[in-house]
């Protein structure tokens, strides 16, 4: 489609990916496989787990990537960079691999969300948008996942565009949100792009425009006789919403014998408001309909409006889940683990720093996640090198790498690699599944975590533990440099 | 540039704006001329201002405005709209009025930031990009201003383009911290497509790739020569990476009698580390060395770094910027204030509800700030009706909405209006400054403001009146609802 193109993104990386990129260049770096992990530090809110999300959209700029001349033009402008390594970006694109957990995963802190094998250079200036990508639509996943769960079956929509922070993050934003759970979107273009279904009805604006908060209601139920949820607020909602409401459904829909039809609540207390105006719309035969609520919204409201007996049967949040605004930051990071001689030996790297939470795992690394057979439940995550193989047909003691002294021995397990290869030699050999694939999927994943780790509270933390090699490797490197 | 296309954003609607369009084509309103104010409730962190920006993307959208035939056939399938109005669409342009503050001005909460008077499908569907651009750049400029007043003169970069909310929150978020007072940014398209200087040096891959730091200093000096910022933090900041820099600094600058030069920390604690680091490069001669940070800071952090004597001459704002993660969400609001009757006589509206922080101002309006003549510093600023004319040259009695019994008289004053045409019959007749006149204009604009609005805590409340003639109507129309 002509007017769906969109900007070519390659250019989108911080600048010391460009001047790194030249100086790998000149001092024969260029070709020196690198290996390079993303992975996160921490759960956003205080929760047990993320859920993993943003593959996709890398997987279009990595086909996509490309200098064109234009950009050439802007960086020989800046007057840094060699003739040489310009004429090399000209023709640059990926040539290395690519591994990543699959979109709607559930994952855990430290583990390699991504790793990436190639070249110096082109492993070095994919990194900005690598990272945006995952942090970006893992975040919005992440809280659409707790605002599901926090509502126990209830419709939960996206109505977020208007506070998100620019286009994409409102576009892209409801698709995490429906990667996470929730049901659809108001953003119109969301489901044009992607498939997540957009809905929406009337704004204040609308009940303002007629002279009567009864004739916009009215008008409304003629016009969308099977799409009729009404707005109640705008005036009064108990004195004047709410009876107006009821007076338009009798008045056109009840003839056309059409008994499902709906009302919104945008302010007020809802727990009190919901209950009387179910009583209401009960009272006069419209136990069909639904309430829909949206101001404020997050998961905490959520459960304390339920906990509360709020008649609530769809919740519309906007800001709080299109900004993830408790914790907007998804603190994924982009660190090189590993360099490959030119005989192919691979020589890990560790990033030590005087903040201990900032001291990467070295290495070319696998990672496993172990389920019991017998639940069907996840046990624990195991990270170990590349070339370890885990039998899970025997028992296996596995540690925690910061408190060694921690041991488990895990039993009767499946034991499945996480990570699926994406693009290979440059390559895409990955299927990209449809979105609805990876929304089920995220539900199916989330269902095999014990509910210890999903409860928003103090949740239980989930093994994620080193393979003794690994640690022996970690160790020593972190030793040599102490 | 083809390369730079960009989405067409029109489709970027919430889809009750499309069913509300559909519902005033079939009604019989879609040539009711409407006015609807963008305005904004609460500034944000608790400050006593914000500062506007997005206009210029609300231009590009708005002369980009069209449905594709793609849309209208996405449209078509959702069995909602009826072919007149899909006809309609598919020709459908912007053809109304909008006014609105210029990019970088000081703004305060329930000002009409931006007017739109247009038939009611064109002011409807233009409801979610419009706030969209403003929530998201006002709130990004907001903060960069503050990070730049915390730094007082020294230089703040904006560094975050990994943990933004997808690529146009990096892209346009560099561009609004520009607007904010940042003095540049890490992400090259930025500067590529707004001019916003994108600048960096290395990461700490770079340093990991040689086998020694020093090495990896040396080979970066010498390829920049003039532009040699070393990340000191990868091993141990003050035993390995600040001596090896002043080595690299002596073996390589040295000989060519340079001595400018940086170093940059990414962890540890900043105010030492900072302060040893200055000791040991004056020491060895490197005092105009300048002293990079980056970690997590925020406004609160560099005013305790600096109060802390941290040696510290440039700041690097990650994810507390381009997130404004303190508070990301600029809650501008797009609310109907009047209509109008073929006749061409006004009609206001108001939206009242439960929360009263959500009644709306109603009428077409005109914004005033007064300045006063001996100080040059804002007074108040003054919200009338459009045809009401503030005569400067007189002593005026203004009151405050919320406690009408309190009056201030303002005298020697000058009343500017703060909103300028932008686009009249759906033309453009506003000349686009460029962005470093309006980053100009901003820090111009918030010199007019006194130190008490601009403090972080608990600023002083800014005057922001009604005329007694606004007032009047909009408590008759409280009155008449309650």
């Amino acid at each position: 489609m002509e007017t769906k193109q969109k900007l070519n993104l390659t250019m989108l990386c911080d600048f010391y990916e460009l001047t790194m990129s030249n100086g790998y260049f000149n001092s024969g770096m260029k070709d020196r496989i690198c290996y390079f992990d993303v992975f996160y530090r921490k759960c956003p809110d205080g929760g047990g787990f993320a859920i993993a999300a943003g593959l996709e959209q890398i997987v279009h700029y990595i086909e996509d990537l490309h200098f064109s001349p234009e950009d050439i033009e802007y960086l020989r402008g800046r007057n840094l960079f060699c003739e040489e390594f310009l004429t090399y970006l000209s023709t640059f694109r990926f040539t290395g691999d690519i591994w990543a957990v699959p979109e709607g995963t559930p994952i855990f802190p430290h583990e390699p969300i991504i790793t990436v094998r190639a070249p110096a250079i082109e492993a070095q200036l994919i990194e900005t948008f690598l990272l945006l990508a995952i942090n970006h639509q893992s975040l919005i996943a992440t809280k659409a996942n707790r605002l599901v769960r926090a509502a126990a079956g209830r419709t939960v929509l996206e109505f977020g565009s208007r506070r998100a922070q620019g286009s994409d993050a409102a576009i892209l934003g409801a698709r995490a949100a429906y990667i996470g759970g929730c049901h659809g979107t108001a953003c119109t273009i969301s489901d044009q792009l992607f498939g997540v279904r957009a809905g929406g009805t009337m704004a204040h604006a609308w009940v303002q425009m007629f002279d009567t908060e009864l004739e916009a209601f009215t008008t409304y139920c003629k016009l969308y006789p099977n799409n009729a949820t009404l707005l109640v607020d705008t005036y009064n909602t108990l004195r004047s919403g709410v009876p107006n409401a009821i007076r338009a459904f009798n008045a056109v829909l009840k003839p056309l014998g059409i008994t499902k039809c709906g009302i919104r609540l945008d302010s007020g207390d809802m727990a009190y408001l919901t209950q009387k105006a179910r009583k209401m719309l009960d009272e006069a035969g419209w136990t069909e309909c639904e309430i829909s609520v949206s101001n404020s919204l997050d998961e905490y409201i959520i459960q304390d409006l339920l906990r509360q007996g709020a008649q609530i049967d769809m919740f519309g949040v906007g800001e709080r889940l299109i900004t993830a605004r408790s914790e907007p930051v998804f603190g994924g990071v982009y660190k090189l683990a590993a360099v490959e001689d030119e005989d192919g030996t691979i020589r890990p790297k560790i990033k030590i720093s005087e903040n201990v939470g900032k001291i990467t795992n070295p290495h070319f690394k696998k990672l496993y996640r172990f389920i019991g057979n017998d639940t069907g439940k996840a046990i624990a995550d195991y990270i170990c090198l590349h070339d370890e193989v885990v039998d899970d047909s025997k028992d296996m003691v596995i540690f925690d790498p910061e408190a060694t002294w921690k041991t488990k021995t895990v039993y009767d397990f499946t034991a499945k690699e996480l990570q699926v290869p994406i693009f290979k030699d440059g390559k895409l050999v990955y299927q990209l599944p449809t979105l609805e694939e990876i929304r089920i999927y995220c539900a199916q994943q989330v269902d095999t975590l014990w509910d210890e780790v999903k409860r928003f509270d103090n949740p239980h933390a989930y093994y994620v533990d080193l393979s003794q090699k690994l640690w022996d490797i970690k160790y020593a490197m972190l030793k040599r440099h102490s």
